[in-house]
């Protein structure tokens, strides 16, 4: 409820078109469901074309079946991050037309159509193993109705494959760079381009890799500037950060 | 064994109603049973209404077993916390009226009715996967005897999902808030509320959460008042010190 | 602004008493006073009794001066923490009565008399380096009104010394333990009594101590129960916390 | 050099304009100068309006003053960050009109008007200990052409604070938002608007913040989205990643 | 070969009793087997009553057959730590006398008598789960020929139990003090004994104990005198030890 | 592309006998080939005798199996590492002769005739646990066309083993030295040798250990010198830069 | 008091010689020295010979001089750790034959002479810079009275140096063995002696060090027998454990 | 002593050119001189040309002088790492011809000439700020006789810098690498050449940097082959190790 709702709601309540309960009521309650194992955040759906989103990792299938079920009354499109193949199949019990991306981990429900944004977002993978952090960035971006181009497997120990692909790289609006083992990709991009960057450590790696600590110091550290930095493995966040800023 | 009871024994030795032999041997035994794999605490048995505790993890369901069929004796009512569905069956061989809850992972044995108390421990959770943690501290409080309120989801992503539930959480005498992720909550609600407030960190999240650890820091770091802060996933130790608290 | 306020605001409203804008305005605007430098919350002032604070670490002793210049003027007792000797200069030149605890770090300004609880908070130390800590978390809870017993040096390497104390610590009704080195004592005392014990852990140590780390670990994994726990040296927060329990 | 002046040069050693050793000099020699100590990226200069800047930690005062002096040369604005009172008075000796920031600790030497954004970039401050590195963003990106609001001292610990000053938010294209302690409000924040957040985390604080490591892994672990994170104490590249956006 | 036998060899160098080459091969060669997977170390067969021992854990099961089925040629007693069933079921294959002990996860085969010390080992326990770690401690030292105490579930929460059996544990010569979750047991028998602790921290516990972490660091932090520690769940390093003390 | 070609491509360029268009796609260009999956480096096949490098590790079987199709046609000598025997099995579907080292975790192709070195390098692990580190590295070296000469189990809890062999490791001309648990070994034979040593900590271990890092420390600082450190378990690396250094 | 005089009390009060009260008082009072800022505990001074210990670092040298006051009086000898030259000075005022030493940091007052024990406990140092924790540990066990033999700079790096004063170590009952860097010295003697080995690792190193966290590391998981491990630079320990040890 | 002297003397022995007592000896004197605060070295003055070194850091002025001074008499040349400007001072009373570098903080005596390497080592730095530790490898590779090409500032930041000196980074023999911040610039360069790269990460940085910890973890998990790593800030041990590389 923004602020000329609130005096609208006043106007009303002045000229007794509203009763002081009622105005109360509406101050007090906010807009959210309550089903009992989760607060449905329903602040989203009044931007068209947002999905409503779940983060399905230490959720049952069936809470995030019984979730999904409360968010279709709305129509809206629906993304389930971090989800596996017995939620989607729990899932598809109710929606037939719901998708599934295995790398990616994402549950995807397209109720309505999305219209692609013309500046587009390039999602730069340093590595194989990096793909799937990638692919659940560029869904978001997707689903959220931006233009992806994806750039794979151009990490720096192989650096001239990195400036065979640099057009795409430098024309984009905003880059996610998604790098694990020692993530060093974010910062020499980030030296080569002016464009804002988003750094996606991947828990890619092992040994004194730590589960992605350290390419995420590296991100943190980097001498490059024009990069920000995400948690771990976070490729949603990194979509979602990445979208709001193409759509500025 | 308290002062007065030490001087009462003083007194009978004096008088020559207890014998210097049988007093020594008071004063050296204290209260507990050796039954080889573990030395049972019978201090709190004195406490009526005090559930007896096993805590689970680690042990072996035969080892669990054999201590609640020590307790069993004492006919005190007992609370089982990390307990497997497989260590429940082995206590439901010798033991029929015991319960089970999956979320929590506690097996509770009613021996006694529970009195409940007037003011209440409202136990707030920040997302639906902290669940598990914030039902283990319910229960507990539960069977220590306290009325016990649920807010659900109310994380700070969505704060006005908060302030929709406030009033609950400021008519509670203490207050327990679990939360993964980032571990925001207990600050905010720190801000708003002057209740005691037990922050229980959990280790729902992935990358830099580091099991918990990152919950674990922010509230420790809260710049909010009033709060303090429990073990990692620890809900028996919120719901227990929140007990005492709630019966001062 | 409670409840109440606001539907007594909307009453006026509605009777014309207050208009539109003017009722926006309040619903608007909280209560906090902005000097450039710094909100002032102007919550806590309502609450007879309690002081105003002021964290000084990181705040210059000019910040510090102006700060305190404005709290005055609502004439409430200051507590200051973590202030250096020069900040008390500097603040003493614009109050005369400003009092400075050397050990505690502490500035109080003392303006209203303060009314002490008849129940205790014990504050227990486990060695004499710890005891600047537990003195900011003495001088705090007095301040705010509790009566507090100080028990100095009785950690468990020594363990008897407790035992000879342990009626001063069983009577209060909240209990603080502050220590370092391996910050065994919560754990100790947990086991022999049953009040809340709020442990501070302190970084007095050396080597794989890590700044307090060692005595924060071993609070946060007690087996006993009924310890809560709070940041490492935060006397205060300590203070604080006891406090709104003992006076529950 | 982009591609269509390597196809300039190309087409200019076809034509006999410039010869094979010449073209060779040109597309081996990249745009820095060699001054020893250091070597001067120049590639910066050519976007108009950019400052070149200088990170001045770990130098020498004569380094830095050597650096500026080829820097000067180019009559472009020049930004020294986490410079020294020393190193300050060390450049005015050879730049009269170089501005200190005792606070920021920043050097400006303007030698170019600055033509400020219509949109403007938030800076906000959870503490005033965290003044410092929110002026070195605020400082950065006006510099890098961009208008700036702050918002200083509205942390969640009074998070009213912050709705009475949620509009000037609201309004920015981009928001920094600076936190030490537990690093809670970008968080908040995150979840009342929906543009693109920077957080930044400060080393304020004590104990098991760990300089600032509890309040990164707070906002790297952020539940609400949009949010992105630079290096502890990073008020430059927050500044420099805010000034890249607000200009897209 | 020690100084003597050096001496010796020489000597008959000089009266020709031994060629050159001969007395070179000698003091080249040194007593190991090389059976190509391993280097068996035949040093300690000379010390009497002395068993060999093989660390299981990362050896497949051939691999630990193969190793005694070399040493079971000197007719010693084996003692093989952290080994599985399936190891134990492979060996048993070549040696029908093997035992294998469950708990401690310990293979032993007795090929000689043992002669028990008079002085004896306390094995103290802090809780049940402990007691795993425990036992290996307990079996080694018994193999090595040392009478040994068990003292089990005697931790701080109820110090009271740990009164009642004081005195098996300061009749003692050396102590062996087993604990996990904060590790707080050692400390408090250090302050109550002048006999030489060997503190061993156990992986049990959760959250904030990072596998043992906690309770490691609480012993090397402790402030009672005595203590010495080995490392976590290292309860064969802990026998071993105790029994080079016990025999001194 | 080197220094020569660029000079090569510009003089055609000069005399017509390259167009402009083509000249710029070949400096465009560089030699990688994109499947889609990854950017395969065709780099390394320039160098005869040096075989193609898959890192299996998180990537599917299929992957590796495209992967491996596509190096296939260059006739090289093809090395996996960390690879399952599933992946093995795969691969043997498309590529007959491709054999498979259970313990090193290796798949190896060999199209080419491998020359061994004169000089060797020698390849020295602690226990025998470590052997699955060391063999990763042996056969990487060997692969590359080293000899290699292995020194199994010489840890330095029987220092007289690793004497026993030392003429073996003081002939090679490079020093591979694989150790876990505390990983001192490389710093004994440091103080014996003067070649170059390079250092493998394992993650064979436990308690505080933590997955490597005390023999990573270990190596780090180790007070000998001559001994540079690779990532935990990274016997790849190990092997190729003992490679290059014995290749010299 | 012990089970004797318990007994002892309880016939008095039987026979009427000691009142209720008094024996209550007895009871319950346990010898220690309550000074305000310290309980000092009187235990100690019951064993001959044995020296009053202050650990100095954290304490104000009027605290110290204070503390040693109250000492004095039962002409004991004392030892105080860490101390300050201040301190010393400042003991010096009430203690003519304080003596004080500058590499240990050491405080010691000689008021009974020391009879030294016939068997030796060696003190074998890595390298030079570990000078200051050996004396420490030294000093500590000579005011035990033990006899000590130093054997200093023989670490890993010419282990040559080592093997020529082998002998002094292997006689030795006990064995400190004080390292920093890699701390590998203790595994080396541990292969090569078979006494209790006490290591002590020291912040002696940088970088990865971590203030001693390699060596101590190192210590703990070290694959040779008979080591155990006290904190980090804590030498006192060392020599108190070696001393209890030595007269067993 | 090697095998050859060995079997001389052995030879010796047996003709009765030399004794036992003399041989014995011998085989147990190895070649150090015992100055009581060090146990210095004797073995390297045997190689012609190779310094003496010197750790400085953590003694004091007068055992660094009177070690220099034992040193000077065996005519070497010699050189002292981590040396203040005071130990210098110190240095020169005893030694004229004594040189100090400031910035590398090394103390050099040259007593033989020295022939420089015709094959060279490339000492590369990122930043500026990395000049102090690569200026200490670089002087450390010099004096062992290498002949060292300096490459300043060529951080990934600005990569254009890097490609424009690469020709004398491919024509070294081996390459040194030194890098604060991020530390991604050996993994570029470990992608753009074939030598031996020898990483050193500085403790240049801040926040998240955690004193190097960052660029060490990320030259550890680096993509790139032919990278191996030294301790935090080692200049040290990279020149001696590239030095015995570059020597082979």
């Amino acid at each position: 409820m923004n602020n000329n709702e609130i005096k609208n709601l006043l106007e009303k309540v002045k000229d007794g078109d509203v009763s002081v309960e009622d105005a109360f009521g509406e101050l007090k309650e906010l807009p959210y469901t309550d089903i009992g194992i989760a607060t449905i955040d329903n602040h989203r759906e009044i931007r068209v074309g947002y999905p409503e989103v779940i983060y399905c990792e230490g959720k049952t299938k069936e809470q995030i079946s019984k979730i999904v079920s409360v968010m279709l009354k709305k129509n809206n499109n629906i993304l389930g991050t971090r989800a596996s193949r017995e939620a989607y199949e729990e899932v598809k019990k109710i929606c037939n037309h719901v998708e599934y991306n295995e790398l990616a981990k994402t549950i995807v429900i397209r109720n309505k159509e999305i219209k692609k944004s013309e500046s587009y977002i390039a999602v730069v993978t340093a590595g194989t193993s990096d793909l799937s952090v990638a692919e659940e960035a560029a869904i978001t971006a997707e689903l959220f109705g931006n233009r992806v181009e994806r750039v794979v497997d151009v990490g720096v120990a192989g650096i001239h494959r990195l400036f065979g692909k640099l057009d795409i790289i430098k024309n984009a609006k905003v880059i996610i760079v998604v790098a694990g083992m020692e993530g060093a990709l974010p910062s020499v991009i980030g030296g080569l381009v002016d464009k804002p960057i988003i750094a996606v450590p991947t828990s890619v790696g092992y040994g004194a890799n730590f589960g992605g600590l350290a390419p995420l110091l590296t991100m943190l550290n980097s001498c490059a500037s024009g990069i920000t930095v995400v948690n771990i493995d976070n490729g949603f966040g990194a979509g979602y950060s990445a979208s709001i800023i193409n759509k500025l």
